[in-house]
């Protein structure tokens, strides 16, 4: 059983987490509850800084909203003093309406509607993300009518195609994202914002997957960005004060999986990219990061309470199946469905216990709904509180209301303390947005 | 282009449906926009019964909430007289707020938890299907408390792997749901609501999987429930008043799937339940069947708006793809994403054109996300209304806050009126359930 941050199993068996006995928690605050350990997130933080700061001369750490944000969440990015990326108006509303200061926030996207473009402007962005040439046009007109010049990296699409999941594979040249470096799109952006004298050029962006084990990827976008690098600014004569590679570093969500550390990464990230900065005769720009689940993914744990159990025969040894069935499912993590994401559990309420039995975890959505296909925690039984590893990244940001559950609280934990970051919805909530037409209101149809 | 329902072509290319210009409703309630043809729904709900009624002298038809659940919903399934499915407490509260008569209603879940149980009991829901023996133990305990008899339905697994999706397949023995006929639980579990005095033993259920083209999957369920209908009425003395044999009829979302008509596949599955009910010797139960998608799946378009288009180099003929960027995507339909779900798309405000141009169309999340792989459409411009086809199930139903984009607004429309039965989520309400921790709101961390 790994435990992450400030985890650990207390005399009486129990989970604990951020110093906080997870079944109480799970008892004070019902379940399905995530809990966030927010020691973990702030070391993780910092040791992208330092281990960044301690390579190279100048750094941008910028959290990826996606993977998790909320009004709180956005408060510890502040603290920290990353930056921040948004990739719609209610990331962004979010992190404004939070005191985040706008300065330090990114914005991202591939399809940035004008309202969302205008939004950004008002606020005042530090940094826009161009993802294409209608944007670009549309972003010059938009600051021409409000008087005001943005300061733009312009996204390339660098045509490396990473080992990971396909829907997660954003840096190959078939893809939404960014302007295509081989075919000149990229160099025709760049000089359509250089030329423009409403947008602020100051660098080059790419992104090339997520949840990757090494740097291989990364290493070979260096390569190909510093190249365009060379090529923009002989071409253009303007200058790359920024090069940001995006996020991409995986975590272990089962043991069987090992991605790099945080500073083996950044040692292997800044070494390609120094080398690619030699060998096109280049000056060190900012170099920007963008981590999102290598930060609050491990952070994250989802309590469920165990239901009905059940031995369903099967074709295959022992000739049985153990399914545990639990109170949440694919509605609060989508994951093993989207992604055949695998993840590890074990029972809260005797962590101490060996973790003898092999069962296979059933969420309670009306379709097969398997959150663990195959997973060894200690003998269950009704009651129990089943902790599911790693679920900070990417579970509360994708939740839905599928079979109209209510999207589970958010509780952060430190030293003990407990706070709800985010509010369980009520059964009130889940018609709150429903309307009856008059006509639908009498017993029989007007039209029958 | 496949038209459904009430939907046409007006003179002016624009595609229209019960009676409204989908034009006209996407710039009077904002894209992306759910439309619900409400004729097409009422009709097909009619066609399940005639269907049924002309072929079987008793069938109750209930309407699968999991597809699509409102308040409005609701009240359209009470005025057309069908029951109504729910599988959680949210369900459940939908359709009582819509003053859904509870004796029609049929409380589903494979993990019910004593809550929903208790919740169902003081509705007084019409039937309870009871799925596994810590359930039954449960609603004996909690009938006893509140002085109540629920009629109930035991859920088998009957044992049956239909052609579908695996992560749709419901009947097979290696499954989650309800109990297995051929090791004796299912038999086990009938015996102990029938000597129970406090549940009223009313048949048996099952529920073989979802999308399927063709009624074999039934037929061969038709057998093996009927089998254990005899068994267990010899064995148990108890009568089988309800045979109730689930849902799963599919419907095209392209033109390439061409699943039975609503006609067909009665005339087939009551044949096959015929047929059984003679080998074995029985008298006819009343047959249940539990219709979702194929009722309201075809009734539903999607309307987004047309953004960013680009031409990407790609290796294969003809050496670029196009994209076409909309302003959704998985956040309001994951089935692409999770179950690589197909769907047929045009251009709503020139729906008259010849569709002649291939194209990719993507969402605007923060992943690949890609809401349709390869389709052709009318040549693409920014600004246009982009409708995609067979969106009315699993759609609004699984929608998330992914990125924070906020859930689109669902229109029900019919004979020119168009009326919101879902609103538009806003930015404040993203952040509604957020909440800010006092030790999180200076600017540096109390830790630092």
């Amino acid at each position: 059983m790994t435990l992450f941050g400030t985890q650990k199993v207390r005399e009486n068996g129990h989970f604990e987490i951020g110093g906080c006995d997870a079944v109480e928690l799970a008892r004070r605050f019902g379940t399905p509850l995530y809990v966030l350990d927010e020691q973990f997130i702030r070391q993780r933080m910092r040791e992208y800084l330092s281990s960044f700061q301690s390579r190279y001369p100048a750094v941008k750490i910028a959290f990826a909203g996606k993977a998790f944000l909320t009004l709180a969440m956005a408060r510890i990015v502040d603290q920290e003093g990353l930056y921040l990326d948004v990739a719609s108006d209610g990331e962004l509303f979010t992190a404004l309406q939070a005191g985040f200061p706008a300065e330090r926030i990114v914005m991202h996207g591939n399809n940035k509607s004008p309202g969302e473009l205008g939004m950004a402007l008002e606020a005042g962005v530090g940094r826009i993300v161009v993802d294409n040439s209608l944007e670009i046009e549309r972003l010059i007109q938009l600051s021409e009518q409000k008087g005001v010049t943005p300061s733009v990296l312009v996204r390339t699409a660098p045509g490396i195609d990473p080992k990971t999941h396909r829907r997660i594979r954003t840096g190959q040249e078939d893809t939404k994202f960014g302007l295509n470096i081989r075919d000149g799109s990229a160099m025709k952006a760049v000089q359509r914002c250089v030329d423009s004298q409403r947008l602020r050029f100051m660098g080059i962006h790419c992104h090339v997957g997520s949840q990757l084990m090494d740097a291989e990827s990364h290493q070979q976008a260096s390569d190909i960005m510093c190249a365009f690098m060379r090529e923009l600014q002989d071409a253009t004569g303007a200058r790359v004060e920024e090069l940001d590679m995006g996020g991409g570093l995986g975590i272990s969500y089962v043991q069987a999986q090992s991605p790099l550390s945080v500073d083996d990464y950044s040692e292997q990230v800044v070494n390609a990219v120094r080398e690619s900065l030699d060998r096109y005769n280049l000056e060190p720009p900012v170099l920007g990061q963008e981590p999102g689940r290598s930060i609050v993914g491990q952070a994250g744990v989802t309590l469920y309470e165990v239901g009905a159990i059940k031995e369903v025969p099967i074709p295959e040894a022992p000739g049985t199946r153990t399914y545990v069935n639990i109170d949440g499912g694919m509605s609060d993590n989508p994951r093993p469905q989207l992604y055949d994401a695998v993840y590890e559990a074990f029972i809260a309420n005797r962590a101490d216990h060996a973790r003898d039995t092999v069962v296979r975890i059933a969420g309670k959505h009306c379709e097969t709904d398997i959150l663990i296909q195959q997973t060894s925690i200690q003998r269950p039984q009704p009651g129990d509180i089943l902790a599911v590893q790693a679920t900070g990244a990417y579970n509360y940001a994708m939740a839905s209301n599928y079979n109209r559950l209510r999207r589970p609280a958010v509780v952060l934990v430190e030293a003990g303390q407990a706070d709800e970051i985010v509010r369980r919805e009520s059964l009130e909530d889940l018609i709150s947005h429903d309307l009856i037409p008059e006509r639908l209101r009498s017993r029989a149809p007007a039209s029958a």
